[in-house]
Protein backbone atom coordinates (compact mmCIF):
# COMPACT_ATOMS: atom_id res chain seq x y z
CA UNK A 1 0.00 0.00 0.00
CA UNK A 2 2.84 2.41 1.15
CA UNK A 3 3.75 4.95 -1.77
CA UNK A 4 7.84 5.86 -1.40
CA UNK A 5 7.15 9.23 -3.30
CA UNK A 6 4.03 10.17 -1.29
CA UNK A 7 4.43 9.57 2.54
CA UNK A 8 0.96 9.28 3.58
CA UNK A 9 -1.61 7.68 1.87
CA UNK A 10 -4.91 10.15 0.19
CA UNK A 11 -7.08 9.12 2.88
CA UNK A 12 -4.57 9.91 5.92
CA UNK A 13 -4.29 13.69 4.16
CA UNK A 14 -7.98 14.17 3.40
CA UNK A 15 -8.61 13.06 7.73
CA UNK A 16 -6.36 15.56 8.57
CA UNK A 17 -8.11 18.32 6.29
CA UNK A 18 -11.28 17.51 8.16
CA UNK A 19 -9.99 17.18 11.53
CA UNK A 20 -8.24 20.53 10.77
CA UNK A 21 -11.24 22.37 9.89
CA UNK A 22 -13.47 20.71 12.34
CA UNK A 23 -11.72 21.55 15.61
CA UNK A 24 -12.23 25.88 15.29
CA UNK A 25 -15.73 25.12 13.64
CA UNK A 26 -16.69 23.66 17.13
CA UNK A 27 -14.70 26.31 18.62
CA UNK A 28 -16.37 29.10 17.15
CA UNK A 29 -19.84 27.33 17.96
CA UNK A 30 -19.11 26.66 21.30
CA UNK A 31 -18.27 30.23 22.13
CA UNK A 32 -21.16 31.68 19.69
CA UNK A 33 -23.62 29.67 22.11
CA UNK A 34 -26.38 30.28 19.38
CA UNK A 35 -27.54 27.88 16.97
CA UNK A 36 -29.45 29.87 14.92
CA UNK A 37 -26.71 32.48 14.10
CA UNK A 38 -23.66 29.43 13.51
CA UNK A 39 -26.44 27.21 11.36
CA UNK A 40 -27.10 30.26 9.07
CA UNK A 41 -23.49 31.44 9.00
CA UNK A 42 -22.50 28.12 8.45
CA UNK A 43 -24.78 27.32 5.69
CA UNK A 44 -23.82 30.57 3.62
CA UNK A 45 -20.66 29.71 3.87
CA UNK A 46 -21.19 26.26 2.95
CA UNK A 47 -23.40 27.05 0.21
CA UNK A 48 -20.35 29.69 -1.35
CA UNK A 49 -17.41 26.98 -0.49
CA UNK A 50 -19.64 24.53 -2.86
CA UNK A 51 -20.32 27.21 -5.66
CA UNK A 52 -16.59 28.28 -5.89
CA UNK A 53 -14.71 26.35 -8.06
CA UNK A 54 -12.19 25.20 -4.99
CA UNK A 55 -10.15 21.83 -5.05
CA UNK A 56 -11.22 18.80 -3.17
CA UNK A 57 -9.06 19.95 -0.61
CA UNK A 58 -10.35 23.06 0.32
CA UNK A 59 -13.92 21.70 0.04
CA UNK A 60 -12.87 18.93 2.62
CA UNK A 61 -10.96 21.40 4.77
CA UNK A 62 -13.73 24.55 4.89
CA UNK A 63 -17.14 21.86 3.77
CA UNK A 64 -17.28 18.86 5.79
CA UNK A 65 -14.45 20.27 8.05
CA UNK A 66 -15.27 23.75 8.80
CA UNK A 67 -18.62 23.71 8.02
CA UNK A 68 -19.89 20.73 9.65
CA UNK A 69 -18.62 21.47 12.80
CA UNK A 70 -20.05 24.87 13.17
CA UNK A 71 -23.44 24.07 12.34
CA UNK A 72 -25.26 21.67 14.70
CA UNK A 73 -28.60 19.63 14.53
CA UNK A 74 -28.28 18.07 17.31
CA UNK A 75 -28.34 20.84 20.03
CA UNK A 76 -31.13 22.53 17.98
CA UNK A 77 -33.75 19.65 18.05
CA UNK A 78 -32.90 19.38 21.67
CA UNK A 79 -33.68 23.07 22.23
CA UNK A 80 -36.86 22.55 19.92
CA UNK A 81 -38.04 19.32 21.71
CA UNK A 82 -37.67 21.32 25.22
CA UNK A 83 -39.66 24.03 23.54
CA UNK A 84 -42.38 21.26 22.90
CA UNK A 85 -42.23 19.21 26.03
CA UNK A 86 -43.29 22.70 27.88
CA UNK A 87 -45.87 23.28 25.78
CA UNK A 88 -44.27 26.49 24.05
CA UNK A 89 -45.51 25.09 20.52
CA UNK A 90 -45.44 28.37 19.19
CA UNK A 91 -41.92 29.11 19.91
CA UNK A 92 -40.69 25.96 18.70
CA UNK A 93 -42.45 26.42 15.31
CA UNK A 94 -41.12 29.96 15.35
CA UNK A 95 -37.49 28.42 15.70
CA UNK A 96 -38.01 25.23 13.23
CA UNK A 97 -39.41 28.16 10.77
CA UNK A 98 -36.91 30.69 10.90
CA UNK A 99 -33.87 28.54 10.66
CA UNK A 100 -35.05 26.69 8.15
CA UNK A 101 -36.07 29.82 6.09
CA UNK A 102 -32.89 31.59 6.58
CA UNK A 103 -30.71 28.51 5.88
CA UNK A 104 -32.35 26.84 2.97
CA UNK A 105 -32.03 31.49 1.74
CA UNK A 106 -28.37 31.92 2.72
CA UNK A 107 -27.30 28.54 1.30
CA UNK A 108 -28.69 29.05 -2.35
CA UNK A 109 -27.50 32.75 -1.95
CA UNK A 110 -23.68 31.37 -1.09
CA UNK A 111 -24.29 28.79 -3.91
CA UNK A 112 -24.94 31.58 -6.30
CA UNK A 113 -22.68 34.15 -5.65
CA UNK A 114 -19.67 31.44 -5.86
CA UNK A 115 -20.78 29.89 -8.73
CA UNK A 116 -20.56 33.54 -10.58
CA UNK A 117 -16.23 32.88 -9.89
CA UNK A 118 -16.73 29.75 -11.75
CA UNK A 119 -14.78 30.02 -15.75
CA UNK A 120 -18.60 28.25 -16.48
CA UNK A 121 -20.40 30.34 -14.36
CA UNK A 122 -24.37 31.13 -14.64
CA UNK A 123 -23.53 35.27 -14.95
CA UNK A 124 -20.97 34.34 -18.43
CA UNK B 1 -3.87 35.10 36.17
CA UNK B 2 -1.80 31.81 36.39
CA UNK B 3 -2.56 29.28 39.54
CA UNK B 4 0.18 27.07 40.46
CA UNK B 5 -2.02 24.32 41.57
CA UNK B 6 -3.29 24.24 37.87
CA UNK B 7 -1.34 24.02 35.28
CA UNK B 8 -3.98 25.34 32.77
CA UNK B 9 -6.79 27.79 33.11
CA UNK B 10 -10.85 26.40 32.73
CA UNK B 11 -11.19 27.66 29.62
CA UNK B 12 -8.39 25.77 28.19
CA UNK B 13 -9.55 22.51 29.64
CA UNK B 14 -12.74 23.17 28.19
CA UNK B 15 -11.48 23.98 24.66
CA UNK B 16 -9.59 21.01 24.68
CA UNK B 17 -12.34 18.74 25.42
CA UNK B 18 -14.47 20.36 22.67
CA UNK B 19 -11.46 19.85 20.43
CA UNK B 20 -11.29 16.15 20.94
CA UNK B 21 -14.85 15.67 20.68
CA UNK B 22 -15.11 17.19 16.99
CA UNK B 23 -12.83 15.38 15.71
CA UNK B 24 -14.21 12.09 16.02
CA UNK B 25 -17.49 13.47 14.67
CA UNK B 26 -16.55 15.55 12.26
CA UNK B 27 -14.62 12.11 10.84
CA UNK B 28 -17.57 9.72 11.70
CA UNK B 29 -19.70 12.22 10.16
CA UNK B 30 -17.38 12.58 6.25
CA UNK B 31 -17.33 8.65 6.60
CA UNK B 32 -20.60 8.27 6.91
CA UNK B 33 -21.70 10.22 3.91
CA UNK B 34 -25.01 10.18 5.07
CA UNK B 35 -26.75 13.85 6.45
CA UNK B 36 -29.82 11.84 7.33
CA UNK B 37 -28.46 8.74 9.45
CA UNK B 38 -25.52 11.00 11.34
CA UNK B 39 -28.12 13.84 12.27
CA UNK B 40 -30.96 11.94 13.86
CA UNK B 41 -28.00 9.62 15.60
CA UNK B 42 -26.33 12.50 16.62
CA UNK B 43 -29.65 14.24 17.74
CA UNK B 44 -30.57 10.96 20.13
CA UNK B 45 -27.21 10.85 21.61
CA UNK B 46 -27.30 14.57 22.61
CA UNK B 47 -30.65 14.04 24.13
CA UNK B 48 -29.07 11.24 26.29
CA UNK B 49 -26.05 12.99 27.27
CA UNK B 50 -28.18 16.15 28.41
CA UNK B 51 -30.54 13.69 30.15
CA UNK B 52 -28.05 12.11 31.75
CA UNK B 53 -25.99 12.91 34.67
CA UNK B 54 -23.16 13.76 33.30
CA UNK B 55 -20.66 15.68 34.60
CA UNK B 56 -19.93 18.97 32.51
CA UNK B 57 -16.70 17.58 31.38
CA UNK B 58 -18.34 14.92 29.52
CA UNK B 59 -21.57 16.92 28.12
CA UNK B 60 -18.55 19.64 26.88
CA UNK B 61 -16.87 16.60 24.97
CA UNK B 62 -20.04 14.35 23.98
CA UNK B 63 -22.52 16.92 23.74
CA UNK B 64 -21.03 19.87 22.39
CA UNK B 65 -17.40 18.94 20.79
CA UNK B 66 -18.93 14.87 19.68
CA UNK B 67 -22.49 15.38 19.05
CA UNK B 68 -22.46 18.87 18.18
CA UNK B 69 -19.88 18.06 15.31
CA UNK B 70 -21.19 14.61 14.18
CA UNK B 71 -24.35 16.52 13.46
CA UNK B 72 -24.85 18.89 10.45
CA UNK B 73 -27.34 21.57 9.40
CA UNK B 74 -25.06 22.92 6.83
CA UNK B 75 -24.74 20.48 3.72
CA UNK B 76 -28.33 19.51 4.87
CA UNK B 77 -29.52 22.85 3.92
CA UNK B 78 -27.50 22.80 0.87
CA UNK B 79 -29.02 19.14 -0.39
CA UNK B 80 -32.64 20.46 -0.04
CA UNK B 81 -31.96 23.95 -1.65
CA UNK B 82 -30.13 22.17 -4.53
CA UNK B 83 -33.56 19.69 -4.59
CA UNK B 84 -35.51 22.87 -4.37
CA UNK B 85 -33.24 24.88 -7.52
CA UNK B 86 -34.07 21.54 -9.21
CA UNK B 87 -37.68 21.53 -9.24
CA UNK B 88 -37.35 18.33 -7.18
CA UNK B 89 -39.95 19.60 -4.65
CA UNK B 90 -41.64 17.07 -3.06
CA UNK B 91 -38.00 15.66 -2.40
CA UNK B 92 -36.95 18.27 -0.15
CA UNK B 93 -39.83 18.38 1.63
CA UNK B 94 -39.57 14.79 2.19
CA UNK B 95 -36.51 15.32 3.39
CA UNK B 96 -37.01 17.88 5.64
CA UNK B 97 -39.88 16.37 7.36
CA UNK B 98 -38.59 13.22 7.68
CA UNK B 99 -35.41 15.03 9.41
CA UNK B 100 -36.71 17.24 11.92
CA UNK B 101 -39.59 14.22 12.80
CA UNK B 102 -37.08 12.08 13.38
CA UNK B 103 -34.53 14.21 14.94
CA UNK B 104 -37.30 15.90 17.37
CA UNK B 105 -38.18 12.21 17.93
CA UNK B 106 -35.45 10.66 19.23
CA UNK B 107 -33.68 13.87 20.50
CA UNK B 108 -36.71 14.04 23.28
CA UNK B 109 -36.75 9.94 23.58
CA UNK B 110 -32.82 10.66 24.49
CA UNK B 111 -33.45 12.91 26.91
CA UNK B 112 -36.67 11.01 28.40
CA UNK B 113 -33.91 7.84 28.81
CA UNK B 114 -31.32 9.54 30.20
CA UNK B 115 -33.14 11.27 32.98
CA UNK B 116 -34.16 8.16 33.98
CA UNK B 117 -30.97 7.22 35.43
CA UNK B 118 -30.98 10.97 37.28
CA UNK B 119 -31.68 10.76 41.02
CA UNK B 120 -34.57 12.69 40.83
CA UNK B 121 -35.69 11.43 37.53
CA UNK B 122 -38.92 11.03 35.97
CA UNK B 123 -39.28 7.33 36.83
CA UNK B 124 -39.02 7.71 40.40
Amino acid sequence: MANPTQPLPNQWNEMWLVAFGAVPGALVRWQVQNDLLVNVIGAAILGLVVGLPFRPSRQLLLGVGFCGSLTTFSSWMVECSTLISQGAWLSALGLIGLTMGLGLGVAALGFLIGWQFRPSGLGR
